[in-house]
């Protein structure tokens, strides 16, 4: 069996610095923990199959949802995106980190094929 | 449907003072978030289907597993056990703010019926 030892989520911050890169850090349930840095605007896109949970970790992030609305989600703060809904992730320009957790099938760009896309999410 | 709104921690654990209760915050893909506070000893127990993960918000956690080995969570860490690991966590006297995530099924007492055991786990 693999030994069960702590996470440290600043360890694993430490260790990248691109952002809008997912980085998986545990597995439980068929469910990922994954963390990741973002900076500006992300793309507008939904996951039709599965919700979303972002844990700001650090800053404050911003999503946008398509009724103009903008919800605000500071540090400490935690925010579950049901399936299906549009929204778009953005930070204002500052750092944050955010920790995810989703089903392994999760793409975190939804529906929407970008070059921001990242197909195959690495281990940390 | 229902709105989308941030869910503070901090809020959310000053809202109730009992140990070893979980309470809901959120749900998502069949998985509950769940936090709890805890203080002295848990029960030693495992959960024969599902995979149970602990962030640790506040203080220090300690995990006893039955090879005699134990492992401290510290604030920012996060530890998973695996389904069918029997573990005891603990606290050594400290308070300790902890969140949870793991499928609605999961009993936090798992196999063991105790009088620690909460059946019905409420929202807040």
């Amino acid at each position: 069996m693999k030994k069960i030892v702590p996470i440290s989520l600043e360890n694993k911050f430490s260790q990248f610095s691109e952002t809008w890169t997912p980085k998986i850090i545990g597995e439980l349930n068929n469910q990922y923990v994954k963390i990741c840095k973002l900076k500006g605007d992300f793309v507008w896109h939904s996951h039709k199959n599965e919700d979303e949970l972002f844990l700001v970790i650090k800053g404050t992030l911003y999503i946008d949802f398509r009724n103009s609305n903008t919800v605000k989600v500071n540090e400490g703060e935690i925010i579950i995106i049901p399936k299906g809904v549009e929204h778009r992730p953005h930070t204002n320009g500052q750092l944050v980190y955010n920790l995810l957790f989703e089903p392994k099938t999760t793409l975190h760009t939804g529906d929407k094929q970008t070059d921001m896309t990242v197909k195959e999410i690495d281990w940390i």
